[in-house]
């Protein structure tokens, strides 16, 4: 999974001082140059001059060529240092080991951004690895900012700065919008762009940010934040590298009100491995990933179409608020199946289309609509009449039984379109609630006029399910958190472990540590007896731990073959102390753990206990700290602890407690690496929880002592 | 879940004698009749004749109506029996209230094929059950068949028949291919129609079934089998209902190499609930659905799109054949993120994009297309070549490890189609196996040119997963079955049921029958003891299980225990006799059951033992009979029997011998109704399996004896 070409960046400050104007120059430069611009039209390097001059960009273009002083009809220039004065923003499109010594070039005339278009550095092993690192030096040197290398480039729609070489851009007439795309690939850029054509969706700009040797994808969207006309941001990402970066620029936005929207390869392990990936939790499973944008306040869309409808809905919706509850929606239909058929999508998706109330059903009976009780509001019977979807979209948007509603129109939508499309897009742009459309047959027109008003829309059932339940499944963000202290980490014993847990407030079953050759148990019986080392982590393997002791003379027995066991299995290694744990009655088990992670920050999970965990992956995981009804919401996503909530009968255990003890080390200090508490028992209800294993891995400030 | 008013036809035979002439009434008419046509271009009545004159049908069509000789310039008749001949097919487009009076002239009158427009049949209470108890009382009289009520009618694009009031038929144009449409749904004919006029798909012909208070939609299927021009069904189900009408035509359909796809509603059980349901198993959780439609043969698709995209698939792939494991793709690209969108898709839905072996790799070598290796071919570095991708299709379809290629094609299938699309037709229509194109930006020319060659493509990576995992998750369909002998159902006792299950070859445990008052054990101990009744189903919640007996002390103060707590909870049932049963060490114990299902036929499924079949709905379900590599590939679906085969070390489970047991229960021949054998244990390899509990019910004939 971890290429070794594109080594993790841990090291790195989360967003080291964007200079103010970073956004402007990337997007709104008064004059660019390109670098490697050719007269070719065959050649990559004739695209932008040309698109720059087809779209009728305003600012001044320099094109760079060492050759010829005339390309593509305008005066060239050999060389940057030969330029009139410093660009805002140089575009690099000739080959690869041209881009060290442009780039130096750039630093020292103070160019504030440079883009990269060409590949090969890192990613094709060893020339590469040299190049990026003489890219890197140079920059160290001073304050210019690099997006790639093998960016696709830049785009801005408002002021026709088409700094891309991709072929895309060679159509006219974008439309222009409020979305802002950011694309680890630069290919899906195009991709997007024609796909949002398609459905009248605008963009205010796009980037593609490449390997992101520099400036990563977050930093770049950060940097564009003071921008006014960006109202939303749709992020395709092949992996999620620099976590810290996209916390830190998904809560400056919430701050703002701008929504975040992402599509994340990598759902499952096969396409994992395709994708340039990092060290640290973010590069492991999809439910990891899944966890982290959901706290930073990303919405996470599952379908391509869903990246480009879900800005129309997130703008409705704004700032994602706590919910305690799973989205629960209204749907009004002319056609039973077309409604059934989104009820499905949402509900695969954790959502809920709800039945209205009574008093809803009154109001409609009120203004002269008779509807059946019933999950799904069916106007089929009233026939496709426009003021029968305002009656019934006014009395579902002013109630307060649901988060939002869901239009959906049959055949009138492509055959008659104004019968009803007016009269949900009215609904919409008036209610304060977000109203979603769906339209069972082809119907682009209505789509468009729709989406051309800001309506949420789609002719998708699958995508109208995912943008509602990626919309609603957003959390609001975590603070954005800095890199640990550096230090090094040691890993404690089981006491040790259980006097940092005791520390932060999680319950811990009785223990206490004896010497080797004790002959009684100091807290009675039954007890637990374990090898007391921080070196061995499976103990039950090699015989290190004897449960139920129930006197002396087991207790003298037990201690011996725990002796006998180490020796076996770790020849040398002491077992001078061991741990005496109290048996505790419990209804059941679950596994707790903690982890600071160096590219995402600390995160902490739950999960079933024994194999279950692994078997069903059957876990909920947050980035930390939590508080109690985000700690109780996790409970809930874990599918074992039915089990221990009264399920066919059963005594209920204590659930509270164990939602307090995830609070409790979800707040453990940064000084705290990992910790695994494997299993925290669960007693009936009232009666707590307690820790009676613990992995707890310190860091130590480098001047405080050895590695253990 | 069960509605009412629509109550299960269970007693119904399989395709009572569908009239030979019967596809060619539906579809082909020579004449038909329309009771209600009028004047009135407001009035759906209207609609149909206009449709019949602009598509250019060429039959007699006569127009009823009472009121006027001269419907929309055409002569009309009062009524059908003042024709002077018997049309082959009449559409009723008069009100509910007038259909049983037309229905009765139409079996009098012989006329084969009468389709009913209106609803209001037993949906909305009693008025309509009375209508169509009388409906039901005609079509018992003579040998007229009836489609609807609620269809919205018929269509044959090659003849231009538009026996439809649907507006979406108003528009001329529609593509004429080979595709069969058949749907519960009436708005979704014209939605399908749409969307295929869209996609370039084309179609045959399109049904929408109704209520099928008489035809079911797979005997209207079934009956066009014989029309040459239909090469592939795609099905719109709001449920799966005359269970064994769509097993015969999935049968038949298979043996005559004509594909079927289908979409079904009620994933969830949100949506579930909002469509008609019938009793039985498939009225129940949508993974028997699942299992059902698989073992028909047919393609279940997750996505609206992948209903219009899969048939082009389906034919390339022919009739369903056995695998013993998920599919597995080759992929080509000229996008990196846009091949991994389609190995996260896949991926997701059970199948496997593989990588090419060195030797296919050399392959490419050889002809000039050096390839890194990897899962996926990557020709970005290559660029955008023709040349280049026919090689790697070439190599990749030619090569026997894999079951289908994907070719996925970037920017350049919008902006310069001319560049791939040719190639990958080429390769995709000289190939036996199929090709599956994806193009990453808004392509709809280059996907419309691949569509009407025959290329299953899209635009969608969810539709590209969705279609090729539906398309190879088929299995050969099971053999149609008739309903069992009528009979009454007796529950049988744990040794009665022992002796069932011992017969088909199932080992069980140990057992022996005693007198309640025995005072030691005939098989020695450590045993369990059991009350022994038919009555009684949770024995445990009663006191009625002991176990771990140990010797002849506690064997009488079980069966004393066990004759109090039978005695305390019910009153006055005998209980005379005890189960004495072996208890044997096991691994782990499994649920296997089976159902004679009145709508579905016989089912049989194996689970995870205790809870977790309940929590995480962990089981595998067929059809009955399984042979044993379907069985061992059941036991692969179970996530819990993990376990049991060397999970983290632990022992293995002989599952080889539950296959076995498997196979065996599947056997049951049709006097078993229903078998619950739970748990069954599983011993080591080597040793075998044991069912340990058994509630088994019969079918007795009529005449042979009471109900117990």
């Amino acid at each position: 999974m971890n290429d070794p070409a594109q080594p993790a960046r841990a090291d790195r400050p989360a967003s080291p001082d964007l200079a103010p104007d970073l956004g402007r120059h990337i997007l709104n430069p008064r004059c660019v140059a390109i670098v490697g611009a050719s007269d070719d039209l065959t050649k990559t390097g004739s695209r932008p001059l040309r698109f720059l001059d087809v779209a009728g960009f305003g600012g001044t273009v320099y094109p760079i060529n060492a050759r010829n002083s005339v390309v593509m009809g305008k005066q060239a220039w050999p060389s940057l240092t030969a330029l009139p004065e410093v660009p805002d923003h140089v575009f690099i499109v000739s080959p690869s080991q041209t881009v060290p010594g442009v780039v130096a070039e750039c630093v020292s005339m103070g160019v504030p951004v440079v883009t990269v278009l060409a590949g090969g550095f890192g990613e094709s092993g060893a020339a590469g690895e040299a190049l990026r690192a003489e890219v890197e030096a140079s920059l160290a040197k001073g304050s210019t900012r690099l997006i790639g290398p093998n960016s696709i480039g830049v785009v801005n729609n408002r002021n026709h700065l088409m700094l891309t070489a991709n072929a895309a851009f060679a159509e006219p007439g974008m439309p222009v919008g409020g979305v802002f795309v950011a694309s680890h690939s630069g290919s899906m850029i195009g991709a997007l762009m024609s796909r949002g054509r398609a459905l009248g969706v605008g963009f205010a700009a796009a980037v593609s940010t490449g390997m992101e040797i520099d400036l990563s994808l977050g930093e770049i969207c950060e940097a564009t934040l003071d921008d006014p006309e960006i109202d939303s941001y749709a992020l395709f990402l092949e992996s999620i590298q620099h976590g810290r970066h996209l916390r830190r620029f998904a809560h400056e936005a919430a701050r703002r009100g701008r929504p975040i929207v992402a599509y994340l390869l990598g759902r499952t392990d096969q396409a994992a491995e395709l994708t340039q990936s990092h060290t640290g939790v973010l590069a492991g499973e999809n439910v990891v990933a899944e966890a982290f944008l959901a706290d930073c306040g990303i919405a996470r869309v599952e379908t391509v179409e869903g990246l480009l409808r879900a800005p129309s809905l997130l703008r409705k919706l704004g700032a994602p608020v706590r919910r305690s509850r799973p989205v629960r929606a209204a749907l009004v239909t002319t056609t039973g199946a077309g409604g059934a058929m989104v009820v499905d999508q949402l509900a695969l998706r954790g959502g809920e289309v709800a039945a209205p109330s009574a008093k809803v059903l009154q109001q409609m009976a009120d203004q002269g609509l008779p509807v059946s009780p019933g999950r799904i509001v069916d106007l089929t019977l009233s026939g496709t009449r426009p003021d029968a979807m305002t009656t019934a979209l006014d009395a579902l948007t002013g109630s307060d039984e649901f988060d939002a509603v869901i239009a959906v129109a049959g055949s009138s939508a492509r055959l008659e379109p104004h019968l009803l499309i007016p009269s949900i897009e009215a609904a919409a742009i008036a209610s304060p609630k977000p109203v979603i459309a769906f339209a069972t047959p082809d119907a682009p027109d209505a789509l468009r006029r729709l989406t051309e008003a800001g309506v949420p829309c789609t002719g998708s059932p699958e995508t109208c399910g995912d943008i509602i339940a990626a919309a609603f499944g957003r959390r609001p963000p975590h603070a954005p958190v800095e890199p640990a202290a550096p230090g090094s980490e040691v890993r404690l014993d089981e006491a040790q472990g259980y006097a940092e847990l005791a520390a932060l407030g999680l319950p811990v079953a009785d223990y206490a540590v004896v010497p080797a050759g004790a002959s009684t148990s100091p807290l009675g019986y039954p007890v637990a007896v374990k090898v007391l080392s921080a070196e061995i982590l499976h103990k039950s393997d090699i015989g290190g731990v004897k449960l139920g002791i129930a006197g002396d003379e087991q207790f003298v027995r037990a201690a011996a073959e725990i002796r006998a066991g180490v020796g076996q299995a770790f020849p040398g290694e002491p077992c001078d102390h061991l741990l005496v744990q109290r048996m505790t009655p419990a209804l059941g088990e679950v596994l707790l753990s903690y982890r600071d992670d160096p590219e995402a920050g600390p995160f902490v999970m739950v999960a079933a206990g024994g194999i279950d965990a692994e078997i069903y992956a059957d876990r909920a995981i947050r980035l930390a700290p939590v508080d109690l009804p985000e700690a109780r919401a996790m409970l809930g996503e874990v599918k074992a602890l039915r089990r221990l909530q009264g399920f066919r009968g059963k005594v209920h255990g204590d659930m509270e407690a164990l939602a307090e003890a995830i609070v409790a080390l979800s707040r453990a200090p940064r000084t705290i690496v990992e910790a695994e508490v494997n299993p925290v028992l669960v007693l009936p209800e009232g009666q707590g929880v307690r820790a009676v294993d613990a992995v707890v891995t310190i860091r130590k400030a480098a001047d405080g002592g050895g590695d253990g």
